[in-house]
């Protein structure tokens, strides 16, 4: 008998409703003769409002009492799920990440899983029952609740299904797959019927939030067949696999966006030994994550350097700067927060040269100057101004042959 | 240092500035050098909510699975009564009924708490944090959340005092003490400075719903001194403490008056011995509560029945004695939710002759006709037409010298 986790965002469960829709399609699973856990989110808006309260509260807010409060969204939506399936006439029980019990790190708001003893869920599961569990949450030392940041559900369902040797991982969500880019951009996307695991981490890492990276990574190294699909059409999603899988390797898969990031750049810095680590050291610990580097060759002893953050770190990463003025001697501290990462990304790229070169080509005929390169072994990305997102993203989706017929 | 057990309940917390105002009270109890355990309900409507949630996808919902649910709006309420201390400067950290424990038995949906170690949570008085307990739950065998019933809070305030050998469990609520009767029939109501568990216990079994009735029973014997008073005013409340505290003894202490529950009258039902043990082990099968019970003396070898039971258990009842009409042959079943349930309460009626025979004078003045008679050592309570209700309370509260100067 074949065990199966499915997963159901928080659009998938935004009202009874749909609670009833998500049973029906659970049902389907059962009556095929699987064994079935389904991990639930919160329905959608509970969270914001639960987020609001604690942060109207106080902006600097305990994490472990947040997570207290926010965990709750799911843990209503695991219960009702349970009781409209045993009115479908189903054995089915709610659970919470503290019963089963997911151990997770003391990370609060976003922590990490750590083990997952599913001897109780497989109990539960061979016994005939449907396991009904509240995503996005487990327990941290010190029996307090912890969750696992947006998205954290995905990671839930990943993880489960890795502790319970599952057969696939299915993630029903308000897309119905992972596309070539955004169709909302560029109409002729196509859908893709299967996604290396590396392909769809740099993909989630870069802007296209159909999956929590983190759940991407824990897929990867525990081997988990995850698919992406739609909770309201019945139709093929896309599966996310080992690269072995994939036959025809394309050498770009997609293109992303993200306008999430902000460039910073450090003018005219004392251009000596041990400069780079004083101004990443000091970023680090101010828990700013750092992301496309580049530094200029100087003339006068002095260099600048650029990099980009996330747009919310910005004013740590301005304070945490401010405070090795003196250290570092630099002229200015620019910030521009109007600009877009694109990316190429492709499994194909480690025997394709040139791939780098298709891209700078094609901005370059549209007129778009690239700010920041950075490059990894399956993706390219730039930095260019914001304004010119969709035109870049339509130029490379055309370039690299992934329109659709 | 005293230990205290706070209570709010839903409308203390209904919102944010409300659960602002509750943290300013406890602050209050902890600046006066007391370690504070406050127990919290709900944000009033949230359980309402989560309840219709539960009833709309079945009526005959699992009642493991609907406790799951709605213990969740005590968990947010506590965590967000942490959040606010915390910003007041004080440690304070949430509690789950499972994470203290508080242990109870498996009755889900009203279960009763079985016993609560106290240990970790004196600990954590003990290093000088406020315990912020959601109240209405605890956890069940098989590791399951459990709730209380409606008021259940209540109890969990009074368990948690026991448990802690607290000083005091204050009981802050919307009406501002117990009155001698209700102020919205009677204008001249006084409120009782104090009050013996006894009194209370028998006023909130009839209607006066200002405490759960267990939770005074609970109070009564592990010896808790309970106050209740109000969130919003600044003024003293009512103790409900031992009778040996109360120096002046009232004979008659309240009036209370219900108009939950419904008469039934079993017919011309054979009058021979077991008859009762067979109309009651019906009914006690079907697990309806039966109250006020009479039984007529017939002349033709049958007698009638008559007696009360909650209105939402008619249809139960209804069924179970159709279920044995063949048995004790009845030939009418009438019922009646057109009535009302009159008791006078007070630990002074102990050592008083006359008590009832004031109550039933009074009546017949105002040309109240009595359905229904039972007593009990410290409560007459009376039967009549639901429409006679504010003209019968006003008339004994009047009739015992309750109405304030």
């Amino acid at each position: 008998m074949a065990c199966i986790v499915m997963k159901f965002g928080g659009t998938s469960v935004a009202d009874l409703d749909r609670i009833r829709n998500v049973a029906q399609r659970v049902k389907r699973e059962v009556d095929a003769g699987n064994q079935v856990a389904v991990v639930v989110s919160a329905m959608s808006g509970v969270t914001n409002q639960l987020v609001k309260y604690c942060t109207d509260l106080d902006p600097l807010h305990d994490a472990r009492e947040y997570d207290a409060v926010v965990a709750t969204g799911e843990q209503v939506t695991s219960g009702l799920l349970a009781i409209e399936l045993q009115r479908l006439g189903y054995n089915a029980r709610s659970w919470q990440g503290w019963q089963i019990p997911i151990q997770t790190d003391d990370a609060f708001g976003k922590a990490r899983i750590d083990g997952i003893d599913g001897s109780a869920l497989k109990t539960s599961l061979d016994a005939g029952e449907i396991a009904v569990v509240a995503g996005f949450q487990g327990i941290a030392p010190g029996n307090r609740v912890a969750t696992l940041g947006r998205g954290g559900s995905d990671t839930s369902a990943v993880a489960l299904a890795a502790a319970l040797k599952a057969e696939r991982c299915d993630i029903y969500t308000d897309v119905d797959g992972v596309y070539t880019t955004d169709p909302r951009i560029v109409p002729k996307a196509r859908k893709l019927a299967k996604i290396s695991y590396e392909e769809m981490l740099e993909l989630a890492s870069v802007g296209a939030k159909v999956l929590q990276t983190r759940s991407v990574e824990l897929a990867m190294n525990e081997g988990v067949r995850v698919q992406v699909l739609s909770s309201f059409q019945d139709i093929p999603g896309t599966m996310v696999v080992d690269e072995d899988e994939i036959v025809e390797k394309q050498n770009v898969s997609g293109v992303a966006y993200s306008r999430d990031d902000a460039k910073m750049t450090v003018r005219r810095v004392k251009d000596r030994p041990g400069i780079a680590a004083t101004i990443f050291g000091a970023l680090a610990e101010a828990n700013v994550n750092v992301d496309m580097i580049v530094q200029n060759v100087g003339a006068d002893g002095t260099t600048d350097m650029t990099f980009t953050v996330g747009k919310a770190d910005l004013p740590r990463a301005h304070a945490a700067l401010a405070g090795i003025k003196a250290d570092i001697g630099y002229t200015d501290l620019l910030e521009d927060t109007d600009v877009a990462k694109i990316s190429v990304v492709g499994v194909g790229m480690r025997s394709h040269a040139g791939i780098a070169n298709t891209m700078f080509r094609a901005l370059a005929d549209k007129g778009i100057n690239i700010q920041v390169i950075s490059t990894s072994e399956i993706k390219v990305s730039v930095l260019i101004a914001a304004e010119y997102t969709e035109l870049a993203v339509r130029a490379l989706h055309t370039a690299y042959g992934l329109d659709a017929a």
